[in-house]
């Protein structure tokens, strides 16, 4: 059986590209926090698929299109996460489709989609039905780490 | 015997909901550092009982008031550690009420109550005297394990 | 042998009270990271001993000042590393103090004092000298441990 | 054989100096994370090598610059991944070179100096390839721990 190649692949922002952790002060959600290394893997990456990002989170969705779309150039789409597989399915081929997130939602998407990654501080379901759990956390190399597992696994690809 | 089952859970903000953690400049308290998943686990527990959150924070109250009251739409009321136990007596039947708490003092609360909660990084006696501890930490998906754990135990509920 | 009382007790701020982190933006170093217990536990042991705190941080310390003395209520005096020991010596009986560091110097220190205390995430040299280690982190209940563990060692204390 | 004397240090910055993290709001990246212990270090090694920083990071640069060149005093070079091996043949001597970095490209540059030294929490490449990873992380010490490290092996000295 040859083993199909992934055309796209969707990402959680909270919790996969940050920490997950936000900063409230008295008015509200104020920062979040990001990590190193995953917007230069992501580089690396888009030469092989299409790369798309999904928030449900409303109140830090400026924050999350500020790093995602002005400063990164991707795609951010807010999308609930009662909504997000068949969003998913309607915009995408799921078994084209590579998705990444963290949350008590996720390995309902997980169990239809053609590969799926979360990370070692995911919740537990996420873990038990992704297809790979990276080792590091998010906010600290998860994507970066995903992005390289890709670009081996299903291209052949490394940095030498 | 039969199980007990609860009708209100009250939760401390700070460790719990929080990292535990606070940002100060020289002006004072900043910021506070909330996580993800706990809102949405939330919303699923609150269909099954009455949820109640305390601080004995002062100087943080408005950043936890405007997180847990204005944002996500509960109860928070300031009682201090020494009064805790005695306001939640007249608030709650202590039979019928969860306690979920991380500091110094809550083992006091813990031995009263039906059922008692805390996290991983808890203080040791809030480790010691809660019924369950999660394996997770405050601000990085406690609350939600909590409630996850809570569904599941009392009202054989999950998320499939 | 008659085991020494404690009188006072001195502590660094930056990784005893904090996670020893600072947030520094474009103009210099913003916020520290302060957490839970440390002050509820510390009130509890002022009834027992005189507490002082000690920092070598400048561009930090306003913001220590703010959360040490105009917020808790304890003296905080700037003393760099190199003059830290002779400071001690001069306003304290060595015989007759506890001193909680982390730092790569602060072995110096704990060769000369009655008792001293570093945390699990302090400086090796630190750890290796220090009379007792926390096992909780700086700015995360590493002080409220101290305390915790100075009243039942010499004080026969506990919280019931 | 003669073990060689480094006379340089190349320090990145993000990830080293800092926790790799940052925190953005909705006008951009706004603070960086550094950690103790890093700046005592540093001042001892600097009695032994010349000390320079590098950093690929534009939009963080202003923050970077403030810690390391207006506040710390050291050199401060906005150099790209990809032109970082040649740039440091080109202002020093590798073999007389101590690299120290925790990115998906500094293997590579590792390959090529006298030593080199990445962090417990580095990209697994810059763990395998130099020549001593520390315990710490960065942000956590990492940087005092190779500075103290160096010290010892290069020029039998050690604080006592």
């Amino acid at each position: 059986m040859k083993k199909k190649t992934p055309k796209n692949i969707v990402l959680d922002v909270d919790g996969i590209m940050t920490t997950g952790q936000f900063l409230y002060d008295d008015e509200g959600k104020k920062y979040k926090v990001f990590g190193p290394d995953d917007s230069d893997a992501l580089k690396l990456l888009k030469g092989f698929m299409r790369i798309c990002f999904v928030s449900a989170d409303s109140r830090g969705f400026k924050i999350s299109k500020k790093r995602i779309t002005s400063d990164m150039g991707y795609k951010l789409v807010k999308v609930s996460s009662e909504k997000r597989l068949s969003w998913i399915k309607k915009n995408f081929e799921l078994d084209k489709t590579i998705y990444m997130g963290d949350g008590i939602y996720d390995h309902l998407i997980m169990k239809k989609v053609l590969y799926s990654i979360s990370t070692s501080n995911s919740a537990e379901n996420a873990k038990k039905f992704a297809s790979f759990v990276t080792k590091r956390t998010g906010g600290d190399r998860a994507v970066a780490e995903a992005c390289l597992h890709i670009l081996k696994k299903f291209f052949k690809y490394s940095i030498e």
